[in-house]
């Protein structure tokens, strides 16, 4: 049997998740279904990460078994023709039957985004965060200093999880800030400000990165002292960390797996 | 009675089209439904220009009569309220009784986005027409120059209109072009170059903005010579013509009422 590694992008909007559930869309059904079509015999994958509903991607793994000889070239090209045109399958590589996308170890990184503008903008509904007041992003940076390193997370999950240890490692967060002036070369189409939190880790709980850009925000906005951090990790519990940030704002970014034999 | 006047933008990508049609899901069905429960009272509204499916609109017009006596102000938030987040009405003002959304003279201007990048990018795909091939633009500002004017556009008209005559006024055709970093503030994400095309017009045919941006994409692929342009309109064919580009590359950008009047 081959072990076949892809690397896809997807715009979640549509999608209800990635991760396949009985009698709605998802992400992993569309390429089951394209997978099953295109090897005349039912495919399963394994993902990396799990993305919820309304969630991004622009670099998702996921791998699956197949002794078909079809070269990884034309299976690219064959998958992109059967699958919908908001799933892309950017790359597919034979890797060693040891690769499992979800248990290998990697890192891991998300970007939120987000649009502030005097008003609602619709064209930014499903692609950021669209909020209408000012923040303050040299807070969020010093807070967001508190969070790099190996934490309980446990203040920064939802429940419904059953993680073995809510222990992670975040290597860093990067916080930008772009001011945008009106342009219709953009979709967008308004003027104002794009801030980007990038968290690259080695794992992360369920809702982690939108339960700390949510956090991150009201760091912000002036409602959560950035020095207030600190007590929110220590304290273990969820009621204490802020609101969870909006699916539609998260894209999941990229996987590096770090181990070199595959 | 009074005449209420209101600009919508909207998102078309999960509509099929602007104009009521019985059970698919319009742009003036979200409205007229939204309408009707605010006011208590079966509303219909005015339509300035037809927007076929996946079409958007930064500033699409409509009109409708009602005896309510809420304000305007009022109308707006509460609309927005029970409109879907793809939907947004960015204006409503009360207006002269002789105001008509559709037959009114006004100055419409649509803009075509057209997206250039080496692989298929799904971020893309609703809101821009993407290609991966080089444009000449000169070329196409060139063969824009013999569009502008009164002229009959039988040759860019779909057919399935009941168009009184075929003669329309361009008053401008502005072609620019607009080079793209990879830039994870941007929805796109990726390298390229953006092409926009911006047709401002007394009124358009049907289909006729989408078959001159086809037609001038053509031109900037080297399919038709710029100088082919006026034998092209003097052909009166819609074979003569380069092809329809996709609904999801336009947008109708503003319409300007022209009589002081209102």
């Amino acid at each position: 049997m081959r072990n076949i590694k892809i690397t896809i992008q997807y715009d979640g909007r549509n999608y209800n998740g990635s991760q396949i559930q009985p009698k709605v869309n998802t992400i992993q059904n569309e390429i089951e279904v394209a997978l099953t079509t295109l090897l005349r015999k039912k495919t399963d994958i394994t993902l990396a990460g799990r993305t919820d509903s309304g969630v991004h991607a622009y670099g998702q793994v996921a791998n699956f078994s197949t002794d078909t000889p079809i070269p990884t070239s034309r299976i690219k090209r064959a998958l992109n023709n059967l699958l919908p045109n908001d799933i892309y399958v950017l790359d597919v590589t034979e890797v060693s039957v040891d690769f499992h996308a979800r248990f290998s170890k990697s890192n891991k990184t998300y970007i939120y985004k987000i649009f502030i503008s005097d008003e609602k903008n619709i064209f930014s509904n499903f692609y950021y965060y669209n909020i209408h007041e000012y923040l303050n992003v040299e807070e969020m940076k010093k807070a967001s200093l508190h969070l790099i390193g190996s934490h309980d997370f446990k203040s920064f999950m939802s429940s419904g999880s059953n993680a073995f240890t809510t222990v992670r490692d975040i290597y860093s967060i990067t916080i930008k800030e772009n001011l945008v002036e009106k342009d219709f070369s953009s979709i967008l189409c308004d003027s104002g400000k794009i801030v980007t939190i990038e968290v690259q880790g080695n794992g992360f709980l369920y809702n982690m990165v939108r339960i700390i850009a949510g956090t991150l925000i009201e760091v912000g906005l002036g409602k959560i002292d950035s020095s207030k951090i600190p007590v929110i990790i220590d304290g273990h519990d969820r009621k204490l960390a802020g609101h969870i940030a909006p699916p539609n704002g998260l894209y999941l970014k990229e996987i590096l797996y770090t181990e070199e034999k595959y």
